[in-house]
């Protein structure tokens, strides 16, 4: 379960208790879309690179090689032999981004896959039954993201409906957990919070789903196009009625700066592409801000990726050779990018949790905020 | 310098010691074209896999990125990362069969870039400076590869202006070894046997670049579209014209039977891109022959892509999960496939290397030549 180690501020040093293991928080998941990190990196490159939890995608899998074939194959987790945890999502982000035409209705929502155009139905039910097929570690419930700029009444009806939802999915997730041939019968079960820049509509949702009592508490709908101004002022408002006790995550964010702000308002589990999608371009991490190593001036530099750092790319190879590789157009480049930039990730969170332990976070956020913002002045 | 340890019939097993490291032989040099094996595998993979030997491109690593870079960089080892023997080759294949309109002259070769088409001349010295830039272990003797139709007029004067480019190569790589600057002092310097189909030509050429007591000998010109018997053919009536006691290198050869056989001929070089390339299509190598991951049997198939293999595909995941991983497009899929097939040419040269120190090289190959075929058979 979840127990918190120390405070700083608002900031939360936990430790979350799984069946499969125990994760240190604040804590950055590596995003392996359809089991696998993008990039060529594999479950035992994560040992490496300091990863605490994988997050799969559920409409991915689902659509493609299948949820039920994974089942029978014994689950995600021995699928890619990965004991440590797995969050999945609900499918839901990418129903609504993603798939094709669809239909939204009380019982859930009929769309196109977006490989085939194939007819798919699915709500809280059918939800809840991919993720414990998959036996994921953590399910999340399935929600509306509701589109950024949609008006208070589709607003105040959408949540409505994701609270509905989410009474279903608990439900069927008691069911599912309690079945004989489980893949993981210790499944959990997090809530997400929407309601998008409605403070009020967002704090009513955040008291309702709290009493449900679930293993963790999302913020969803963010890092969807609001600018980062917005995005802390909805954490400002909502984290506060979220339970201290619990984990707090929020989805799909971010940058560097994004997590550290974060951190700093409660948050303690984060997901996101950037790492790996910005490292097949060649963009890498630093604590100076991030690098472009396409740009000819890394040409013959000699130097890693960024000076102590400890991965497999740093350890081995020059900025002036996986320049070359990215230019070359070989994998391997790519790769090299993605292992240096989840290090650079789920290093940070190392150093946030020390911070917190030692009491001084928001000096710590502070002088790495500074930090970050190096080499954009560079280029004033 | 080059020892024989044992023979089994004409097939020899020897240790070849450079500057970078004693290369054991019969042995596969696993092709990393632009200073990388592609499948996004690193110099720090192939220590784990059974690498001795890496080849690299001069063409490659001329047209793009640039030898005198490499060279301003310290050699190709220190920008690869890679302390162990490397061979380049002299860019004459890619010439001969890339590159754009060309013109051969007795000088050299004018040509274009396939890259962006511009005017390139490569002759006997270029080829030698690019590759004393790169610093390899062992450079290859500029050479005509005639195409394999060509009429034996064509042939005759090709090789004799073949022979007279040996003659200024060996020239030039002394001139260039002797220069203060020079990356790789000790690069040593492999001449190339041609002649097409014309057994008499090869034979004559044999003896004439046998005279100039070179470092090592290959057989070029094969593996470019004619049988496997008029391989081994050539192979039968010019390998006795080499020197025994020279490394002998089949050039870009080639499938687990092909090397079966040439071993048994005294090859004990080779080098080429099937088990990458193949990996990277999802066909990959058994003992029992080579299997297609994509084939629908392999879906629900636990089993590692070849039992007992120790492989880090092999002793990490399974035929459906790589399946899956090919199908989804994910790079990782490819990059398990390379590493296995890898390591299975790399193992099989171990395996060549015993039976030859146990004195039953042809009841090995013959037991091996029969398991090759047991999938074939079943196809049937
Ligand atoms: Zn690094
Ligand atoms: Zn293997």
């Amino acid at each position: 379960m979840y127990k918190i180690l120390a405070t700083s501020g608002n900031a939360k040093r936990a430790e979350f208790t799984t069946v499969h293991g125990t994760v240190q928080t604040p804590v950055f998941m590596n995003v392996g879309t359809v089991a696998a990190i993008k990039g060529a990196v594999a479950t035992t490159d994560l040992q490496e690179i300091g990863t605490q939890i994988e997050l799969s995608n559920t409409y991915h899998l689902h659509v493609r090689t299948g949820d039920k074939l994974i089942k029978e194959l014994g689950g995600l987790h021995k699928f890619m032999n990965w004991d440590k945890p797995i969050l999945t999502d609900s499918g839901g982000f990418q129903v609504f981004s993603l798939a094709g035409l669809r239909k939204i209705k009380e019982e859930g929502v009929t769309f196109q896959s977006h490989i085939d155009g194939h007819k798919i139905f699915m709500g809280p039910e059918e939800s809840m039954q991919i993720q414990s097929n998959l036996g994921s570690t953590i399910a999340m419930a399935f929600d509306e993201c509701a589109p950024a700029k949609a008006d208070r009444n589709y607003v105040e009806k959408s949540v409505a409906r994701t609270t509905r939802w989410l009474e279903r999915c608990k439900k069927e997730m008691d069911r599912l957990n309690s079945l004989e041939d489980t893949v993981n019968p210790h499944q959990m079960l997090f809530g997400i919070n929407q309601g998008a820049v409605y403070d009020d509509i967002r704090i009513e949702h955040a008291k309702r789903i709290t009493e449900m009592d679930l293993d963790g508490y999302a913020v969803g709908g963010l890092a969807v196009g609001e600018t980062h101004e917005e995005m802390y002022h909805v954490l400002d408002k909502v984290v506060p009625y979220l339970p201290k006790e619990k984990p707090t995550y929020l989805m799909g964010v971010g940058t560097p700066a994004n997590i550290l702000e974060a951190v700093d308002r409660g948050i303690d589990f984060f997901d996101c592409v950037y790492p790996s999608r910005n490292g097949r371009h060649g963009h890498v991490y630093t604590k100076f801000g991030k690098i472009n190593l396409f740009n000819a001036k890394y040409e013959k530099d000699l130097a890693p990726i960024e000076e102590g750092c400890n991965c497999p790319a740093c350890r081995n190879y020059s900025r002036a050779y996986i320049r070359h590789l990215l230019k070359a157009k070989e994998m391997l480049g790519m790769r090299l990018c993605v292992l240096h930039n989840l290090y650079f990730y789920n290093h940070l969170m190392t150093d946030i949790r020390g911070a917190i332990e030692a009491g001084n976070y928001k000096s710590f956020k502070d002088e790495r905020l500074y930090l970050l913002k190096t080499y954009d002045k560079d280029k004033k």
